[in-house]
């Protein structure tokens, strides 16, 4: 069945406030959850909850600790997350950087003791609805090889890109520095298809077209040595800068249950009006999608779309008509709401 | 023979200086040139001098005209380039950006009404060698389609970021946004070679191994989707931002002859001091490029490298033995230089 993506932020909120979270960080990791699952990025959605949970349990992530401005000068900003979650480090981070740009004009906020935080495109949906263009990128424990490596080194470490138009559909780019998601191979190897060369090596690090040699390789940069600069160069910003983990001392949450993650984040946020009149900007954005709507398109192609667009359009069509999770995710939900006498289903359509 | 790039910066200045440009805009467009010929990136080196004095005598670019700082608030700067040459645009925004930035910790300057701004790598060696780190990124005529698209639509929009670390040698990536660039192609299609798939599309927007048929047609972003993104991402900083061109709107300074080309430019300078000391952020830098070089490498490897690794030891040799130019630049330098009585050959080896 269906579910709200409010009555999802419910169960999440009272799920995690259950096992010990304060609600305000509930609701922050449940809202970054769920926003995920309504544009579509499942992997990022409430089927993490059962690894929060339990990095929480074992004392991985500290749930009350508030996230410490270290600095605040100008334009210039440094968050210690505390080792908070991910995402309420990043909604705290995202709040401050926003008013500080409006304040300054621009506002640079590195962070640091972070934990996974999430998609950027959440972070990014509130900063253009408040006229403001935002990068912001974070590191993330290690996946992917350097060009020339045979085994992960380093995160997929991604960026994303907001910007707001004229309409209700923000330009939002959100990309990992891979070539695809580890999830495109797994879906190969599940239906015994070979996958194109150059999106993986095999665990000597050798390209291969095997998926199931692929799954116990890594997954690669895009566009090979850009990407795996790319990689670095985020690396150097969210983690060499601000005094976060980088490269291997980026910790894995699922399988270092030793030490906090360590995660660095940055947020760079611009307002708009500071350069050009917030209008003008979003005609002429406007202008810019409506010329590459008009292009010639290929072959099979019936819509040329610009970043965030196909995400825009199913997070309208979920916060309509719900969403739907896999019965393994929902029966995991409800077996970890059972300890707290939660289920997903007895909770109220709201 | 081989040229000392003093010689070469000289006799480029020389013959800008002849043709109508003051003694400054012609330096810094040739200090420009010169420093892409001694990192290999010889498609942005003195090869366009020929098409750069072409474009001053048709009156497409003002070398007298003056950058002028249309805001300058805080950590946020506008650069009217006023259509002077873009590699002096550039060099002016540069100043004012690393000033700024160390005044109030990071600065964010667009610039707009430029034009080809020569590499990103040019400007990152002198922000890196004051202790900032710094992204820059230009968008550029359209040569590459978006994804679905058929023919080219918005610039391979190139984005750099450089990073100081303990050594000679900096952190400097500075990628073009296209998968591989067009002189991949014209060298396979001189061979007689097929090229890979993704690399470009023939004129009808088809996929194609064929690299006569991908000269017809055009480049493609890397990764898909995410290079399409991200040239747009660019575009929308450095174009749709600052007042400059975007898409379509930037023009091609090799076939447009009526109108500048409106080129935009950002220039993001952090003060890395204000995050870390300086000494701090170099070793830690230093120490994850000792860790990135430890990596275990794939068959054939020989060293793993780091962005700007290769050019930078590329530079080294060429500041010591000299330039060689391909007799072909050879002779058309001279043959833009006898108007003015100017001779590579004839003048001192400086």
């Amino acid at each position: 069945m269906a579910h709200s993506a409010s009555k999802l932020v419910d169960f999440s909120t009272k799920l995690l406030t259950a096992a010990g979270a304060p609600d305000a960080v509930a609701r922050a990791v449940s809202e970054s959850l769920v926003a995920a699952d309504l544009r579509g990025v499942s992997s990022h959605g409430v089927v993490r909850l059962g690894v929060y949970l339990k990095r929480m349990a074992e004392g991985m992530i500290d749930p009350k600790a508030e996230p410490q401005l270290e600095r605040d000068d100008g334009p210039v900003g440094l968050l210690d997350g505390r080792n908070n979650f991910g995402a309420y480090v990043g909604a705290r981070g995202l709040d401050i950087a926003m008013a500080r740009a409006k304040t300054h004009g621009a506002y640079i906020l590195g962070v640091r003791h972070s934990n996974h935080f999430g998609t950027g495109a959440h972070y990014l949906q509130q900063a253009v609805s408040q006229g403001l263009a935002m990068i912001v990128m974070s590191n993330a424990s290690q996946t992917m090889p350097p060009t020339g490596g045979v085994r992960p080194f380093m995160g997929t470490n991604p960026i994303a890109f907001g910007f707001p138009t004229g309409t209700d559909v923000p330009f939002i780019l959100d990309m990992a520095t891979s070539l695809v998601a580890r999830g495109k191979i797994i879906v190969a190897a599940s239906k015994g298809e070979a996958i194109p060369l150059g999106w993986a090596v095999d665990k000597d690090g050798n390209p291969t077209t095997d998926a199931h040699a692929a799954l116990d390789g890594a997954v690669l940069p895009l566009g090979g040595a850009k990407g795996s600069g790319l990689a670095m160069a985020i690396d150097i910003l969210c983690g060499v800068l601000t005094g976060a983990g980088f490269g291997p001392s980026v910790n894995n949450m699922y399988d270092n249950w030793e030490e906090p993650q360590n995660v660095g984040h940055m947020f760079i946020v611009l307002d708009i009006a500071r350069w050009m009149p917030l209008e003008t900007f979003m005609a002429r954005l406007d202008d810019y999608i409506r010329l590459l709507k008009l292009e010639p398109r290929a072959g099979g192609v019936e819509e040329i779309f610009y970043a965030g667009e196909i995400e825009s359009r199913l997070e309208a069509s979920r916060l309509r008509d719900g969403i739907t999770l896999p019965a393994k995710v929902e029966d995991e939900l409800n077996a970890l709401g059972a300890a707290y006498g939660l289920s997903l289903n007895e909770l109220p359509l709201s």
